[in-house]
């Protein structure tokens, strides 16, 4: 006989413990199966390693540009160190004890859909009496050529323990930017290729900064170009020169050096490379099929999170929900752990037989994104051309953050810019793009700007601190006309 | 016969400017009058060469506080080096061809008020066809028992070309924390005494917090003690190992040790002391007296930035305004500024027979404050006991940032505290208060939060990125119990 409980969640990761934690919270039993470490992608294979690794980098690259501070250096071992602090030593340990302080059980397994509120754990059946919620997330999608050559993925790039002499990444959206930065400042000489420019989502000036970035740290960037051929351990491999605390080989699969052929007739050589070229969602193998839907695809929800293809009893939406990146809404974590949270409440209001009173109002509208280049990225809301695209009347407000006393107090000779859309019926932001030194923190006065929806006329009375950067908020205002 | 202006301002500090441009763009002429340098105390003497000496102590205290940095230290000459450039070598040519852009007329000298819309600049008689603008600002207020020992004021400790190998500082408010922070990282040996404790118009953690950091950078912080008598060059006088690089005395016109004696029956004797004890109006030489006021008074002012003591013939008030400290509102440099727009926009409503569209929203209840010590603080709005006594039914809600894995991530072993004012009623944030490393740019989320009057309800959907410190604001929402 099967096990029940109110709510059971595929996949631990922050996303899942939301759900589970809220439901239970809501007066709900709830399950939680993971095949992996309970914490997810996120605790040890994405954010939180990847940010031990680079904001160090980040200090260092801050001080250097300081007159009057000298001598800052980063310890590559050290900081190794630190990131394996902050993934746990990839010990589950405290995630785990997370989860039974919050009074969710957690079932070891890959967890399977075995029909209509039925999932499979192993051997064990699980059965629910409200909702299953996917939060099996994603994972690298990378193209068949390189995967023949045992490449990273932005798992190996987060967990490697030793430092490749050289390291070759393909892809130029966040994964590639961030862990260039990162390896190239822990001692690998990095080549970063791009089929287009750097973060191409968003507006142009970001990319040119992060390359600029990248380029003044020694990363050779080279941008539109595409792999055409790449092999491992021919005779190509170059093993000369290698110094002490390099390795050949990092913490990936791979033996032998790596040669990329490009498109452009050229060729890199590295002893390591790192696929950056996209996610898959993880729902391959969880049973999908049982309920009708195609293994391997993305998971379409309503602003509850519920599986839209999957039909309720009252016509009004079922028993499956998925969460997370899995959804396809916005691949990152706080959005994830947001989703979580409208998720498991509508579940324990649906269980109550209430609708729910909070539904997710941000996935489409409102993402906010820190990128910890050097310089750093910040986004939220809506660009320029999504603005337009959703029938918005725009403007867009430039400025150079290095014109702003404070950003100029905070490094010397400070080089950055922003963007900010405002919607001209509304008069309020739709979205804005930052880049440069120190605007990972800046953005979420803009979140709550748009979330808000607060009007410029309100934001004028929203005075900025002397001599801050956010005063940033002030000389955008003045440039719209306030 | 007297040069005719529409809008005469006495004195060309930051207020002074903003109100003379916005005047000149709604269509005014204006004149300002400045005895001293254009761009007044903050940017010579307060803001910006204060911060240009705190920016670089802080980021070597970040430095230091990340496992895998190493060697990061500071050039104490090159320190001042960058101060004095951030203060334009206490030239003012840039500040000159600013007004001269803006369209404003400089005129050197002491103004002073003559009768009503006259005033006076040596000999030089100037008339005003609307307005007369007071921005003379502050100037520090010294006890006479420290006078007579000559000490520095804020002028002295931001401006000061040597380290003083003592540093006795009397105060424990913003200058008084700041200027022991930064004279104690550039070589001094600093004492910090205070009647209180430190930064007591704050929520108390922010004091403590910031009394630890001074006294974990060697600082002596001796609390709730008094000076009862000050004396310079006696016999105590103590030359004794005076090192390299170090002055008996800063650019003060001290000569001598300095002894203060305090009221728990202690002495201290340092090279220099500092009288950071408050601040005084710069009206007494003004002739506040040729239009019936007071010399020496603050100037009470309303939503427009009128002095309420002058009277219109319209019986709807007068012709003089006093923007910036002077009017006691917010005696700080970016609510200067703000009046000044408010100021110079509702002098150019008036002089085209229209209302001020825009008055002032924010000098009562939104002041924001960064004060730039290791930890940072940061606050804005109204303190619980502020929102009670304005009649308003709060929730305080508190967090360690420390708890936040942004936090942890910016400094390992972050330590540092958050406190959130909500209003019950209106279920809106009244005021926050952040004390730790890196707060001073997180505040204006709040800023915008307060201003905008956004809903707890609305800002639960505004998602902080992950992993930045910004999710401090997830977790003061889910304490309050969203």
């Amino acid at each position: 006989m099967a096990d029940t409980y109110d709510v059971i969640v595929l996949g631990a990761g922050p996303t899942g413990e939301n759900v589970a934690d809220r439901a239970v919270r809501g007066g709900l039993t709830a399950a939680i199966a993971e095949s992996e470490l309970a914490g997810g992608e996120c605790s040890y294979w994405a954010c939180m390693p990847s940010k031990a690794l680079l904001r160090p980098v980040g200090a260092v690259a801050e001080a250097e540009h300081l007159d009057g501070v000298t001598g800052a250096r980063l310890e590559p071992d050290k900081v190794l160190a630190r990131r394996d602090s902050f993934a746990h030593h990839w010990r589950d340990d405290g995630q785990v004890e997370w989860l039974k302080n919050a009074g969710v059980e957690l079932v070891r397994g890959p967890g399977r859909l075995a029909g209509e509120r039925r999932v499979q754990v192993g051997d064990a059946e699980l059965a629910a009496a409200h909702a299953v919620v996917v939060c099996t997330g994603t994972q690298a999608a990378v193209p068949p050529a390189l995967a023949a050559v045992r490449p990273w993925t932005s798992r190996e790039a987060t967990s490697a323990h030793a430092v490749p002499r050289r390291l070759v990444i393909v892809g130029g959206g966040v994964v590639g930017c961030e862990m260039a930065a990162a390896w190239q400042a822990l001692g690998a000489q990095v080549t970063l290729l791009s089929r287009g420019g750097l973060l191409d989502r968003l507006p142009a000036f970001a990319g040119t900064l992060v390359a600029d970035g990248l380029r003044d740290a020694g990363v050779d960037v080279r941008l539109g170009v595409a792999v055409t051929a790449a092999t491992r351990g021919g005779a190509v491999a170059d093993h000369e020169g290698a110094g002490a605390g390099h390795a050949d080989t990092g913490g990936g699969a791979g033996t032998g050096a790596v040669t990329l052929t490009l498109d452009d007739g050229s060729a890199v050589t590295a002893d390591e490379v790192l696929a950056a070229t996209g996610r898959a969602p993880r729902t391959a193998d969880i049973g999908l099929e049982a309920v009708g839907l195609a293994p391997g695809s993305w998971l379409e929800v309503d602003d509850t999170m519920r599986v839209r293809a999957i039909g309720g009893a009252d016509g009004n939406g079922g028993w499956l929900y998925a969460a997370g990146d899995v959804n396809h809404l916005a691949l990152l974590t706080h959005m994830g752990k947001y989703q979580g949270r409208v998720c498991g409440d509508a579940i324990a209001a649906r269980a109550r037989g209430q609708e729910p009173a909070v539904r997710d109002r941000s996935s489409k509208t409102c993402v906010p994104q820190v990128i910890f280049t050097v310089p750093e990225v910040s986004a939220v809301g809506l660009t320029k051309e999504q603005a337009e695209a959703a029938g918005h009347n725009v403007r867009v407000v430039e400025y150079e953050i290095g014109d702003v006393a404070g950003a100029r107090l905070f490094e010397d000779g400070y080089t950055g810019h922003a963007q900010m859309i405002v919607d001209e019926q509304a008069k309020t932001i739709l979205g804005m793009t930052l880049a440069g030194p120190g605007v990972g923190e800046l953005i979420h006065a803009a979140t709550i700007a748009v979330a808000g929806e607060v009007p410029v006329d309100k934001l004028w009375h929203a005075v900025p601190s002397y001599p801050t950067m956010s005063e940033l908020w002030l000389r955008l205002l003045e440039s719209y006309g306030l």
